[in-house]
């Protein structure tokens, strides 16, 4: 299936459009699961559990798992292997090499850790974005408009943010790009949609970080139903640290879901 | 050790400049390896043998380590064992994420798998790059120029690459950063040189790519004992795929030195 399809299937089935992120930090896990034989694995297994109902997509972030060494990979593996069909799968790698190694890098996140879709950096340019834009069926959201501070050295000076979101609407000739767009500058979104298009965005920053959520929803549709997801990590993995983890993991997510619906109708 | 001082030494000592990139692709190695327990780490460890007089650095690229999946990790993690404690791992990685991810990619590269410097990309700025800065004794080599066509989609246009340059050189306070500098564009490695200052290049780009090596060192050096180290991954391991690869390599690998030392006194 396209993953355009996809996307918008999980969208539609779930009635939302949350994506959450899966970024395990040992240390934060609730108490009572540090004596896990795998603590990582058994929280996200139950977090995963708890929130599918409102996950139009999950997120894992490498470097969590890459952090815990060979291990940790495995563990990446047997959760991604628990996530329902009918979410989304976004690999957070922010990916980007050239040639042989860029294929190396699509066939590692694509094939080896079955993601539906991944994140990759634009820095080194088409060639280097070619071997992931080259599965057809996969995602490949490229970093346009990050929601961190240091997005003012690089990607607002010169406009660079809006000359990624052109050349990517120009390699998109598969339909199966997309950008990620933070939320912490909601006029920036705008720009970017005018930019690039119907193309799906995935937007981190409105929990933690602080973007408000229906500026960002307000500008990131165009009127027409495209897909974009928003994603929250650690305001539903860590809601609670108490052996109610993953009711609460649920709930936030839940509420999240309907906020970022209400603000839609409103839009 | 600093980074800087620990780059040095392996120069001086081996009297090289040759970084070999371990890109271990199962369908190039030797037919009678294929065999092997482990092809990739029986390749591998005889390459590093047979090159480790030559061999300021090592660079293996974390791409073709993850496209092999959790075991492919673990050999990663046992080749980097294997490496002598006198040349320097560049763990080629091109990570960059923000905030609490980028300090995971950086105690995965540095710490989980035990690398002295790090290839990162710049587009997410300044805060995306501290947490690899703010390991004192580890080498940053940042992305500037890349040796690929697609460098000409965002990092020539408005000098991206100068830009990156100057803010890499304003971030420099420990004295553990390095920039990623392609051998392609010779011309432009002397601008670059023109603004950072006295800081060490990494330079892919001389082997299969194509890059003129008389030309990339007059430029790259600046007249002053800079530690730069100039990469080749295939033209070294994959020399020869019959049973004298290692012994091809080590030959590859002695010549690319002798060419440089002869370049570099000519220049």
């Amino acid at each position: 299936m396209q993953f355009y399809q996809k996307l918008n299937n999980a969208i539609e089935s779930k009635n939302s459009r949350v994506c959450i992120g899966l970024d395990p930090v040992l240390e934060r896990l609730p108490r009572h699961l540090q004596q896990a034989a795998n603590p990582v694995l058994t929280f996200l297994e139950q977090v995963v559990e708890a929130t599918q109902e409102w996950a139009a997509a999950y997120k894992p972030n490498f470097a969590y798992f890459e952090a815990l060494g060979p291990e940790g990979l495995k563990t990446l593996e047997q959760i991604i292997e628990k996530i329902p069909a009918d979410s989304v799968i976004i690999g957070d790698a922010k990916r980007g090499d050239v040639g042989h190694s860029a294929a190396m890098y699509a066939k590692a996140v694509f094939e080896t850790f079955s993601c539906d879709a991944v994140t990759v950096s634009p820095y080194q340019g088409e060639d280097a974005l070619q071997p992931f834009l080259e599965y057809e069926d996969k995602g490949t959201f490229v970093l346009c408009l990050t929601s961190n501070p240091g997005a003012d050295d690089f990607q607002v000076p010169y406009d660079l943010y809006l000359r990624v979101a052109e050349k990517v609407k120009s390699w998109n000739v598969r339909k199966n790009c997309g950008l990620v767009v933070g939320a912490t500058r909601p006029g920036l979104i705008q720009t970017v949609r005018e930019v690039s298009g119907p193309m799906p965005f995935l937007i981190p920053g409105v929990g933690a970080q602080g973007g408000d959520l229906e500026e960002t929803i307000k500008y990131a549709s165009d009127g027409t139903a495209i897909p974009y997801v928003i994603n929250a990590s650690r305001s539903v993995l860590y809601a609670s640290n108490g052996e109610d983890f993953a009711q609460n993991a649920g709930e936030a997510a839940k509420q999240l879901c309907q906020s970022i619906n209400a603000a839609y109708k409103s839009s």
